[in-house]
């Protein structure tokens, strides 16, 4: 029975709608989980991403998790398939280019899934959208009418949902909240993008281990980074200290220029907490002065590393918020 | 007849939709017009603002531009009344506190509005954000699905249509770009808001002027201080240089943060014309460096002055796009 399934509760037989099949596609890991009308994630499956051949992980996971020897019939019981995936990407068609996934370039995600899962309908969008969205929908986020989801990881990314509605954008980009300047001049850090001073190349896992290292500090990752600034060393506490300050003085900026309710931040550096978020929030309110901004506040983002599938789910289960009418490929 | 005139044409009398006041407030004047169904500005009066009874002044000039003795009867062949004010405000109520005219401090703009147009819809809106709408109906936005007006004048201020559609926030204070950060650092000038280093700080008319002041160039106003680059004066000239940069940079941003098409720039220090606008496109270029935003342009203001009267009425008149649902009085 396409797009519902029926259930046993309570000794009556019901007919309610089915889950979704929702798909975290990142430079490291594929995630893959059924999420349930109520945003609840049945069970899930993650593998590293093949560098070689990302499409046969993908198709892999995909067989496991639906305890299946091979996809014939995987699409059963199922309502539809949501994907985050790393940008950039044409969108909606989702021709995916991930910065890093270089097997990838103009790869026809959506239609390939659109032949998987043959008539089931198909939504991919960026990763960092679909973790706004998941945060906004069952999350840190719930409740607020304009808000900012933003992921401090091994890039600066986000997604915006305005009156209540995800923003995307005439080409599916909107929610770059990474490119707006963090420091000024021409000897300011130059981002992936081109550009100089960039949020992104001060915020970013990377960047601070960078700074830091280039300071004399001597360890591997973030992970380490954040182990040596709770130890009480200044240099690494410095670190987040200065992505702290940036990122809270650029969201007070965009909380004035749209109005926003609230700021959801996440992520693998969101991680450090206190050593983030302390010169984050404290940035943020001596930059966010306008009375309207009164009411805006930060939070961290409360789903963990789930929000990207419960987003990417919401992108289907949610679609009259999350989902752009007429967006759709046979719209 | 309410909301309909009669129109000799050609011999026959036809009933068209009648047009609609609109009504600017500012703190130096009040301006007050006709608006057809076409957007074009059928008559208008003008007059500076009475510090002492803004409203006795504003209902002289409405009997004046309708041509009457006094207010009675004064909305009959009108359709509506759409009015642009600087805020803050109490939005969509219209609880009016105009940084620039000290005698409103939660004035009730609207309802006094609408006991003067008994029955007629009246709607107001932030007077930067009725400059966005004037050109994105009528002017250099149009086309645009997704875009930033700006007014770059005593303050700096905006309006964002995203989607084709006005986008004013929860409280109604969407666009405020004036207080995205320009400068950094504890030495940054202090923002009226607050804040230190907010891009108003180095745009606005009053900021070149007296920045130059400060570096030795000696003349009254914003004017002068054109006049005075233009002539070749490299301390006047480097003050358009530096605010045609910081404008640049953080449109940039916003360009990126919201997957723009367009940015329009208008307002007083605007009418700078080059001065302005070549550091401003050169900075806008060098930041806006993703992909997607190869696409985006910022263009001149094209309605200038009257962009204000224009787009109040397109409050009225385009209220499928650029007034929310929901948000008149007796919804």
């Amino acid at each position: 029975m396409g797009g519902t399934v029926q259930v046993a509760l309570g000794g009556n037989l019901i007919v309610t709608r089915a889950p979704v099949l929702a798909i975290d596609i990142g430079g490291t890991k594929l995630a893959a989980g059924l999420v349930d009308t109520e945003g609840q994630l049945l069970r899930q499956a993650r593998v590293p991403t093949p560098a070689d051949d990302p499409w046969a992980g993908l198709s892999r996971l995909v067989a496991e998790l639906m305890d299946s020897d091979g996809l014939a019939g995987v699409a059963d019981g199922l309502s539809g398939v949501g994907v985050g995936c790393g940008g950039p990407m044409r969108w909606p068609e989702a021709e995916v280019s991930p910065l890093n996934i270089p097997a990838w370039r103009g790869f026809p995600l959506r239609r390939w899934l659109g032949e998987m899962f043959g008539g089931l309908p198909v939504r991919v969008h960026n990763d960092a959208i679909c973790m706004a969205i998941g945060e906004h929908w069952l999350g840190a986020g719930a409740g607020a009418r304009s808000l900012l989801g933003m992921v401090v990881s091994t890039g600066v990314g986000g997604g915006l949902v305005l009156d209540g509605h995800l923003y995307s954008g005439p080409t599916g980009n909107a929610g770059h909240v990474g490119h707006l300047a963090a420091e000024l001049g021409p000897d300011a850090p130059l981002c992936g993008c081109g550009a100089r001073g960039c949020l992104e190349t001060v915020a970013r896992g990377p960047a601070l281990v960078e700074w830091a290292r280039a300071r004399g500090w001597d360890g591997p990752d973030g992970v380490a980074l954040a182990a040596a600034a709770r130890a009480g060393d200044p240099v690494a506490g410095e670190a987040f200290e200065r992505a702290g300050s940036a990122i809270g003085r650029v969201v007070a900026g965009v909380a004035a220029l749209l109005d926003l309710d609230r700021v959801v931040v996440g992520g693998g550096i969101a991680q450090a907490g206190d050593l983030l978020f302390d010169p984050l929030q404290a940035a943020f309110r001596r930059h966010l002065r306008v009375d309207f901004g009164e009411r805006t506040t930060v939070e961290r983002a409360a789903l963990g590393p789930e929000a990207g599938l419960i987003g990417a789910a919401a992108l289907v289960l949610a679609g009259d918020r999350y989902w752009p009418p007429g967006t759709d490929p046979n719209d």
